[in-house]
């Protein structure tokens, strides 16, 4: 590709030499002179001089430092989102079964519908074109995956879990178990039958290993763009907004609403039956235990420091309450 | 069902018309006539009076407020998890092993087990009548199953996990794994082999992608009727008592003991080597560090409140000691 | 065995009967006389009079408290640690290819390779001499393993991941999976490409569920000898040096880069974009939010206490800064 080509693609403008020709992205630090790489965060200008990358992908300010032929963008991390999407290697995944897989009689799979070894599909389910069900996948029974969806290898949908489209899954979710609904009688526990089923929307994506139970009653909802990473846990009935993002290792727990446009950070906790407007972020590891009204950041937790530090620090929380009413008092007195 | 006949099933008593008929269970805001919803938690009284539900399972001191029909329980969500699972659909899983099975030749499987596509069952392993063994799970050596479990898709059993009777593992779980023992020798690690097993009670379940590790040398031991959530994560050697409940992502480290009737919340830890007595409850995402010794809640952590006002107060966690220190000089100053 | 001839293979010295005969190990409370225990902690040292292992490891101060035989080591966990492993089952895995497995015909897969039911291997992957590959294990494109790694089962490679010799990995783990590389435009997320790969050294250990992604534009690497418990999640392009362990639960978010000989606790968090030096401890469930530059142990967090106790610090905490002004000002009103 050329910079002028890629200019004309994407709608930027070139900054030297139009004929420059890339045929891969690297780092500005690694790149050679046959790639292309960017400049999104001031924070390494000063490796652009001495890059050898054969384009820039930059903001206009930096267009002068480019050493090379530089292409100007408005936002440069998206437009080399873009442009490096040209250079991913797309694995063929030819439409067609393959002879190992398990489909019950009443499943419909599109013709058009790529089914890799040793995947099963439950009866009444449906597989939409343009669908890859990678290897060792399993789909229960009653489920529906709009067109193009990818299942990327040994996902499982359990039951009742409904995919809009372009919806893609990375290896290892398990969307549809049953919800942690639990009632205790006479000492022992006795399950609450989870009846209802997933529902996700067009354009989301689910990490590695993340768990996404059906609903007790009514389904568990994802909306529209809804980007889930690896390792995270939806509880039954939770509804997650639009284009809202969850990082690795965070959870919802039972009937949560988040809003869309939120940002949950790594590890941190949303407690069941409550409710996050849009547009807020919880920094990581942090424990939402009430509902949040207003947009903005979020925190809970403590900064780390050395152990020794921490323990004496620690000890002190223990009496907070008694020290805050001691100093109420000392500066009663001292007033 | 009539109202009648789920009130001879379930003792309880009908308040209303006796031959209301129901073939489905639903919300009280959702229900329409033809189906069942009930009222346990008094923060949704108010959807009662004009709930569309034929029939509503409530506690006696309700009742007068039912538009329709209702039954009267004195456990109202216990009462409507036993009729919700006559309307829980179960598909089909016939006695009989899928042709694709890999099973050892020295495996025992009862001709009254199911065994789906794609499963492999190892040396000297035993499932028992009534077992349903779903897609993709992998079954290694030594492992036994009592009669009526049900591993439902991609359940990996490593090595030596004995099953009670009925015990559900969902999707993605992984038991028997060797536990993570390891001894630094000459600056590299060495692996302290894990020759013990698991060992799961009667009536226990297990969330999906949760792993419990086989032990060292002893079993790592759930007694019976145990729950965990999903994501959870249990060492090697940790003992469970009966009846506790463990929220997704929760974990115990090598060695712990919780007692009985235990509930872990949602992220929480427990650290090695140490002993929870019964009925005692974590709160979510709280990290216990000594012997639990008197039932009881407890946590740790720090509430949720804006970012900048958390910045302000965690930095002050840092001085939190000298100004314990200060406050306790301050003090005998002004006395 | 006898004591003899576990003395002169792993160069201990023998105290007592060196033709003592044990068959197998156990905990020093449950052995026989026909097994092997040992004592490393002193705290079980008042087990040792009473136990009837036939031979115990031991220091040299504990050796003459050994009821029977004694083998005594300067390290007697380590040691103990290697006679077990003479004890471990090793299930066969005989080289050759189970007839289900479904290999691209441009892979390479040793003849001295065990390649189990159910499992996929994609085009250009090579798999090396000693290789296991247990059930359902899925490899995609371009993915090597060296000589003599095991994939227990179902274990998903997903692309470009390169793994060294001896690298175990437990069940449920997936590595090279796509990092969580997002742009927000025009309200809506896009995909950053991600192109890198996973390198994993010689002799590293994954857990069971865990996750590496691959990195963006350079790899994700775990050095040698690196041990990650289960359910761990690595993001894309993070660096783990050698001999680094993480138990269960933790996490280190993209980019970080985590030093030698480091101890991450058991659901600890590492944030995006920092370093930490050789030689560090994270105590569990604590959070690094910049880079450490000092080997050490470091924490954070609250201590546990009862959820009355808990309930009135807590508050207090969100009045911290507060309260710290205030007794700045009081203290200097008493100066």
């Amino acid at each position: 590709m050329t910079a002028a080509e890629l200019a004309e693609r994407f709608a930027l403008s070139v900054h030297g030499d139009a004929g420059a020709v890339v045929s891969g992205v690297a780092t500005l630090a690694a790149a050679r002179p046959h790639q292309l790489a960017f400049l999104a965060n001031s924070k390494y200008r000063n490796q652009l001089p001495g890059s050898h990358a054969g384009i820039v992908v930059l903001r206009a300010e930096d267009a002068e430092l480019a050493p090379h032929t530089a292409l100007v963008a408005r936002d440069p991390y998206s437009a080399f989102a873009k442009i490096a999407a040209l250079f991913e290697p797309r694995p063929p995944r030819p439409a067609g079964i393959h002879p190992s897989a398990a489909i019950d009689d009443s499943a419909e799979v599109s013709p058009e519908a790529h089914i890799g070894p040793f995947v099963s599909i439950g009866a009444r389910s449906k597989i939409g074109p343009g669908c890859v069900i990678g290897p060792n996948c399993s789909i229960g029974e009653d489920c529906s995956l709009d067109a193009d969806c990818e299942l990327q290898a040994r996902v499982t949908l359990v039951a009742r879990v409904r995919l809009g489209k372009r919806v893609r899954i990375l290896p290892g979710a398990v969307l549809g178990a049953a919800g942690f609904g639990l009632a205790m009688e006479a000492g022992k526990w006795l399950n609450v039958p989870q009846l209802g089923g997933v529902v996700v929307g067009d354009d989301c994506e689910i990490g590695a290993n993340t768990c996404i139970d059906r609903g007790a009653l009514d389904d568990t909802v994802l909306e529209e763009d809804v980007r889930l990473d690896n390792l995270v846990q939806i509880g039954h009935n939770v509804r997650i907004g639009a284009h809202t993002a969850m990082a690795g290792c965070s959870a919802a727990a039972g009937s949560a609403k988040i809003g869309r446009y939120c940002l949950i950070g790594g590890a941190a906790g949303v407690l069941g039956h409550l409710e996050i407007c849009d547009k807020v972020t919880i920094t990581a590891m942090s424990l939402v235990t009430s509902s949040i009204r207003e947009p903005g950041e979020y925190s809970s937790g403590t900064p780390l420091t050395d152990n020794r530090t921490w323990r004496k620090n620690a000890a002190r929380f223990k009496q907070l309450d008694a020290l805050a009413r001691r100093v109420g008092a000392s500066s009663k007195e001292t007033e």
